[in-house]
């Protein structure tokens, strides 16, 4: 074995219930590679680290070079590392060829002096760096401007896996529950803790709410949860926010009373009467002042200073001019309020609710650090799984309707967990 | 037109707006027929009947034949009817050929000396006739016997359709709600008041109960509406009873546990130790008795004296010895149950809730007279569209987990609509 | 009952087939007028018309206008019609409070001097009226401009319901298939058929594609039915175009080889890798252009003249330079594109194929008129039963996968209709 | 730790990539045990096994016990490993209280001198001994007879866990692609290659059919399939063989044409005259005999040797003559014809096609051992989900509609994959 290139690479953390020891090896083999382990320890307790050097050998270099750079995406530093390797934006809106792609996980960059965090950490962008600032963030397309340095290839680039916490947690490791015959109660009051312990620590709360919150009924509860200070920003699109207002002045949503649950006759003209309106009176908040609109999510997150983002698209009625027509505009918007509140590593919202929608819960989720903890709701089981399935590290799906979910979780927050009345 | 055969045909009640004289006449001309209207009467008030006497005509006597026999199933009567035409039964369990085959409709039939309403509504059987008692029955293929006479042909047999009310009501007319974005809470509201109504009635109330019910955790709200008296007869299979007997003997179900929502280890033996348990005791209510089982959905049923009835399916585990294992017998005991407590025309059964249960819905519904109420409740819209569709004149169906329909309609039984605490 | 108000109405047409008469009478009941029928003619044949004269009565006013507006939407006429009444749009964007809101069924405003049939017809509009011009058509909100006369109120419109034919015709009279459970080689067969039929007359097939089209591996069928003249307009997002130009440069799709099937290792950079060339490059057709984009349904499109229009959303990733990403010129586009090649009353696109995507189809829906044929591709019955059930008179909703679909289209056009190989 | 129990365990095989060793190092911690890695040898080539031999430790007896039980079920063997432990079965049909519950992976029972394989291997049932013979099987309820020995608790059983091929296979490890977004033809020509290496090395294939087969039209793909000898035994319900006959007698199924796909007037009688005749003449084979059934499935199914099973329902109607009505009787006749043809650990069924039936594809899931491969094709994703779901260690699910994927099967197996036509 004497001839063939070798290079020594070193785990640590929980590098074998991690799956990192055993992907790694896998991965060395499937490039027709071997290796030899050089050093095992093994952590005995629940946060003992452990430890592993294995030196990996291949009969071609660039054989070689594909091995760590594998290896460094699975966690592993070569004990020999290089910096990183950049090429500078040559045109507005365009990354250089060959960019680095970035993933959700929490990334370092290796500059000469050493590795350096990632800023604002998002998935499918480029990474550019200032390397006399020893600074590194991503940047979506529309951020690449000519003359920024941004990295290309793999090299001088770790990525950090998440290690398995060892106690039983309800967010779980990579391995969302999206199950509809689950005991939901039990999952609702683990999510009302988990935002309680959010808020005593300071983070912020994002729902993205989709139409069904207020068709179905479930308005009033959402209008609950804001008033309790458990929402600081909300996503939705035009639809919801027209269906709000057409409640709040009308008594209907699509012209079906909620009251009754009846269609009301001529009533869809009730949503085209609620969208001019709004625009006659220039937006929701004008209408809130004016004494227009009286009730409703809209006017509830209006009063308690809840951060809206309304993103259209091109099925909307109107649009409300709150709505956000531009979608760059829009992306920009929903990420200002993300990491509003938060540092470059950890952004302000630290949980977030997708309500019913695939549309705005899949922007969001592309733009969410792994960290972020999230719960998605859908009566559509096929829903919950492309949300919940997103690598974030942390994800809770529930195949529910919004509207029992919302009670319940109400509940849960004001009074403990729900089902004792009955038992 | 002289040349041409033709008969004159009555229809009476709601002719216009029960679509029976614009169907009559689209019939009549599909077939190449004629027709002029002798009389035309409209009811002004909404309990007026209307009255229609109208001639048809066909080139040929065939024509003319099928015209009548079409129009007798539109509900229309020829002014000069046929008393029906009969075969007896040759072979065990097999109908004379050309047998009538029949809905779920009222059903009445022409013998010498008048039309005899038939007794035992239920679609796809055939038709016996004693004409010396001036009987006329639905017969299943297992109670064809030879010498039975059964009816051949459609002449002289005439449905009644129902006319729709003009009040405006929750169980539709043919017009089931399936929707997942309409306020439930108002249609949970109306069916607890339906359920109440047709209890001061002394109608029985049918659960059909698919296993998700113990799965979800929401066994005890059954239970709360079997002590509160509205379940008179439950249809259920193996595994909603297995599933029952474990969370009583182990809290878990398929080896999740119902309180925490994590799976146990080596926790899906439960579920074959439950069996095992039932199947040495002999029976549930054996179990009861000694003892043995103390909680959930079974023992409740069995200590309130509702009727059970679990019928098997190959898929069963075990199964326990209270499943009944042939399923002709489970059919008999099925139908036997329904009836019970009725009479000839009605069964005692007047509203069935199907929850979280395909198999055993399908073959309630296909038991069940046209005026049965129907209330379908499953997570998937699919199955709730096919349940809800199959001929019944009052149906409601829900797309929402079983969960939290149980929940809500335990609270609007026991405190009225909800909602109220967080509005 | 010489001291109520009257008035006599006039309905001609299929008018008890089509429901008109019973749905008018059932209305004046309800409003708890009443009516005498003064002349009625029953047609006899297929096309003959049918003629209604019916006095309706009613003890006040407000309620005989209520049921002659009423009667205008069933398509009644009254004896004595009175001319629309208007007002002027005062806001940019603002239609007059009151204004008539549209639907998609063709609708005439009866001006001094009579009936003018409305141009541009598509839902959820305002009408506006120039009396000079004796033109009225619709408008969305953003060509509500100050000095237009909008109608206000139901007085003087009439919209014309669509007649049922009785011709068995595979575009149902609003009554859209939705069942996975038919055979389906039948209906695409006639799917097939209409196209030719279209194309022959000279009309417009517009595709709405979403991005499974290209991850099922089904481009190449959609390449084919565009080189065969059966496309002419595409509607779309950017995720489509990305799968597509990811496809033709790496062979993949979201990282998948579409060949074997089979993940590729940081395959889901291609995604990324793709954008940033069509960025790069300034457009697709310069990519085409420059010859560095040799395959796929955006390169056969370019080829062949199809009027493409790729409308963003708030979740794309890039996106491409060629995507729309303001929604209200994404909308103009899109309308442009429909009417394009028609009149004033009838749209250039005449038939619609919409495959897999909601979002795109929804927009579209909500644009066309009433009499455009729709077919609705999707895997999922939910999202078919929501497309299929936008008030087009013709639409056809198949449940199944969008590679089956297209595969069996492509054959139904070019060698007839499938299956028979193996019978 | 000189105090602490411990005892040292082998792993051979996989065991770092199969995860075997990172598992056990996870649980023993979980337990509160510690361990210590006495040899660590990894196996550098794609054959070569690892080994590596652990000591563990507990302060308590029973946790090392608990610890060596769990051990073993994840395919570690204890160095000095005790024989298992029986009790006697008291009771038809009863297990001993205690006793040990199979899975679907191969078993071994450790016996005085040695290892024995478990024969019948199927989940949910328990083991039976005969320490004379040296035998082990698996027995399901009711073959629990008196006087039979069962093992009871976990001492003295393991069982094997399948190693994960560095093949890329495309049935997968324990990981079933479900995507309805995937291309689908590689999928199903690689099925087909499955199929036909099946056939020629002796195995036997399985379909177990729903009635979609027939209602979409797709019945004569599966008669090709049986002519080309692709199927030896078929599990399906009464649904399919009444609409096959069905088919076969009217040209319907459930009274929808099935060349035109349109409904026929009073066409559901068919249904039941189809159920009746079979009635009359006795059995399916009966009707083919007499020249009365000339075409369909269970013709082709009969004409070429099939073993059919015909599993009933509660939801039949009818049922035909031929379908097992006792559930017990289903279940043993299934059992036999999966294990017909092949030995003691290995059924002569090698491969399973379930088609768009969950109920007796469950129940045929529950009884193939690990090793079968099974495909599930259902438009729904959430029973395919399920389906595929079930512990086999080789599945794959297939969301599309059941005619296409038997339509691209044929022709994959006739003339090689789909699709180049319109290449």
């Amino acid at each position: 074995m004497s001839q063939r290139a070798s290079t020594l690479l070193r785990l640590e953390g929980h590098i074998i219930d991690s799956m990192m020891l055993p992907q790694l090896m896998d991965m060395v083999m499937d490039l027709g590679g071997s290796f030899e382990v050089r050093e095992l320890k093994v952590g005995q307790r629940n946060d003992d680290p452990s430890l592993c050097r294995i030196e990996v050998f291949a009969d071609q270099p660039q054989v070689l070079d594909e091995i760590v750079r594998r290896a460094r995406d699975l966690g592993a530093r070569a004990e020999h590392d290089e910096p990183v390797e950049t090429a500078r934006v040559q045109q507005e809106g365009v990354y250089p060829e060959g960019f680095y792609s970035t993933s959700n996980m929490p990334t370092s960059v290796l500059l000469e002096g050493g590795w350096v965090r990632v800023a604002k950490q998002e998935m499918d962008c480029a990474l550019a760096v200032d390397r006399q600032l020893r600074r590194a963030w991503c940047i979506p397309f529309y951020e690449a401007r000519p003359g920024l340095d941004v990295v290309v290839g793999h090299r001088g680039v770790r990525i950090t896996p998440r290690e398995r916490s060892r106690d039983t947690e309800i967010f779980g490791f990579m391995a969302s529950e999206v199950s509809s015959e689950k005991p939901k109660n039990v999952l609702i009051g683990q999510i009302a803790a988990e935002m309680k312990a959010v808020r005593t620590a300071g983070g912020r709360i994002l729902v993205v709410g989709g139409p069904g919150v207020v068709h179905t009924g479930a308005g009033h509860y959402l209008s609950r949860l804001i008033e309790l200070g458990y929402v600081q920003v909300l996503f939705a699109g035009n639809a919801i926010a027209v269906h709000d207002v057409e409640a709040a002045l009308f008594g209907t949503a699509l012209g079906v009373n909620l009251t009754s649950g009846l269609a009301i006759e001529h009533g869809h003209e009730h949503h085209m009467r609620a969208i001019n309106r709004v625009r006659a009176a220039g937006s929701l908040e004008a209408m809130v002042e004016s004494g227009q609109l009286t009730s409703g999510v809209m006017k509830t997150a209006i009063d308690n200073g809840v951060e809206v983002v309304l993103g259209g698209s091109v099925r909307d009625d109107g649009p409300l001019p709150d709505v956000i027509t531009e979608m760059g505009e829009a992306q920009r918007r929903m990420r200002g309020a993300i990491w509003q509140g938060g540092d470059d590593f950890e952004p302000g919202v630290r949980l977030a609710l997708m309500l019913s929608t695939m549309l705005h819960s899949i922007a969001t989720g592309n733009m969410l650090p792994a960290a972020v903890r999230t719960v998605c709701v859908d009566i559509n089981p096929a829903v919950v799984t492309k949300l919940a399935d997103r690598g974030t590290w942390q994800s809770i799906g529930l195949v529910t309707d919004v509207e029992s979910f919302l009670h319940e979780l109400v509940r849960a927050i004001e009074v403990g967990p729900a089902g004792e009345e009955a038992r």
